[in-house]
């Protein structure tokens, strides 16, 4: 049952119970939809009904460079990746808006930031070095560079998760050209091709896109298909596999992982390379306007919970998705059922 | 400008700056999406850029009873209103555990249940009658009724609003066969057909869908189309028409009002048929599973936020939609521009 990373399928006997308290409560059964759904995987995720509502939110937002922005694949020059680290930590960026919205902690892991920014409150610093290699003509990472991005991940899991028992983790991503990494990720994993992969990002023209589609196809010429270690080696990014190792270290302690949109499914994408029992533990928050995202889901067999025509980043999407996640604990932890209620149930 | 309901149109150069401020905030331009136009408009409906994020919600039920039970067109028996009533003041249903999530207060309007609650916390004691008539067999409601029921709506407003300075307030309805009596209103606003409006509410089977249609389209016969008043004496039920008196006093003071599901819609179609500015400050939650929402959205121009299979009505998807309202306003009013963060702005 737990395989050699450790990790369990998700229990359906608990999915079972789940079902079965819900279709008892004060509605007719189905009736909230969505959110059922998503009660029934969060039992199934932690083993057991629900008891209290999840109000204890952790967001991490994985933030590195990429040697690939040098090809000028991004709208935006390479030193926005620090300077947005900093308006995270300062508690100005949209991510830090949207949590206060759910009292989320925020925290940056710092997977490899060029400029990595000072120690302080809410900083994971686990940078494995200053940014990928340029993935347009060598491998982004080394073997061992890959290892400890994996490993970087798993300890990011295990601060957090020691500093506060957290119900539930939101992760994203910051990293400028990183869109062009993720794509070329999806693409060796999905079997798609680049130009279904390739998208605008923070919002590039047509010339640019070209460049971007031109470089993920020859990028992926290097790649071993169906060896994640080479994918990540050859088209990594420092974030997304540090990301991955977060993913296995939370499924490792069955608790739900909120994925944010593109760059982040390219992450559960390796980490469910990794362990197939990964994608039990996953949740869709939303469905990003970026073109690979539905791809990526479509292979994870996840249903994003939002779509909001939204493709920022910075776990900003996973963080709108918070509320529903507390909303589906709060249905199956304290509603009362139709004969505890004292409420006629159905007459036909 | 403002209208004989004294009802300004929402405010286009408010609107204006609100989107030039958004898009010098530090994220590519449009790349929050939906949450980007949703604080358009509420700068819109409010009539400048928010100034701190709407955190004060209110969250308002309209209840009330339809003789149209009898005929069985409900899977569900007539003495529920007043059983869900004692559910929602008890703070035991599902609008009471999503409520919580975002802090909400719950506020159950007596429309006209049959069986009236005795006076508590969070009972607004509206009611106009026992429920209306039997609309298979005769109008639902005297003119007089329609109007009292309407001026019941603005007396909900001012009450919860003088207890408070709500930012927002979000609407949703509890009522054992009120889809009937909605599918006929939506029918006879948007001027769809029985079938393309009338749905299986709590879970009815097919023949009772076969029998609610088939009444709707005799009742409809009794409507003199384009005339807002026939419709909901005809076919009307309280506690929508009260809805609709309650859309109307939010829109007159400016407050974005969150509409839920089917019924709530058939609500805002009155309140837009007796003043054309209110859909300018309605926002709609979600699409329900309900077939007649669709058309009812179509018809009011609006685009729900989500779409999480939901059909319970009792504002429950109104108020998952709050968050994303809090997260627009909190985008606006907290995050930096890329001025103020030192962050650079785009390279291409």
């Amino acid at each position: 049952m737990i395989d050699s990373q450790g990790i369990a399928p998700v229990d359906i006997a608990a999915a079972q119970r789940a079902r079965l308290r819900i279709d008892a409560l004060t509605k007719p059964p189905g009736s909230l939809g969505r959110i059922e759904s998503l009660a029934v995987q969060l039992a199934a995720i932690c083993g057991h009904i629900p008891a209290r509502p999840y109000t204890s939110k952790a967001v991490v937002v994985g933030a590195a460079d990429h040697g690939v922005a040098v090809e000028g694949v991004s709208a935006y020059p390479r030193e926005v990746t620090s300077q947005m680290v900093e308006a995270f930590l300062a508690g100005h960026a949209a991510v830090n808006a949207f949590a206060r919205v759910v009292s989320a902690d925020v925290y940056v892991a710092d997977f490899g930031v060029i400029d990595p920014p000072l120690p302080r409150k809410g900083l994971l610093g686990v940078s494995v070095r200053g940014g990928t290699r340029n993935l347009a003509r060598e491998a982004a990472l080394t073997s061992a560079e890959v290892g400890s991005a994996l490993s970087a991940g798993a300890r990011v899991f295990q601060t957090i998760i020691e500093f506060k028992d957290y119900d539930v983790i939101a992760l994203g991503d910051m990293g400028i050209a990183n869109s062009t990494s993720a794509a070329a990720m999806v693409a060796a994993f999905c079997g798609a091709t680049p130009e279904c992969v390739v998208g605008r990002g923070t919002g590039i023209d047509d010339p640019t896109l070209r460049l971007k589609t031109e470089i993920v196809r020859q990028a992926l010429q290097r790649v071993e298909a169906g060896d994640w270690r080479s994918v990540a080696r050859e088209v990594g990014g420092l974030e997304i596999v540090g990301l991955a190792g977060t993913i296995l270290a939370a499924a490792r302690h069955h608790l739900p992982v909120i994925l944010d949109g593109f760059i982040v499914s390219a992450a559960a994408l390796l980490a469910s390379e990794i362990s197939r029992n990964v994608p039990g533990y996953c949740i869709a928050a939303h469905l990003s306007t970026e073109p690979g995202h539905r791809i990526a889901l479509e292979s994870l067999k996840l249903s994003p919970l939002l779509s909001l025509d939204m493709r920022l980043g910075e776990a900003t999407g996973a963080v709108l998705a918070l509320p529903l996640v507390e909303a589906a604990t709060r249905m199956i932890s304290e509603m009362k059922s139709f004969d505890e209620a004292g409420v006629s149930s159905r007459s036909i």
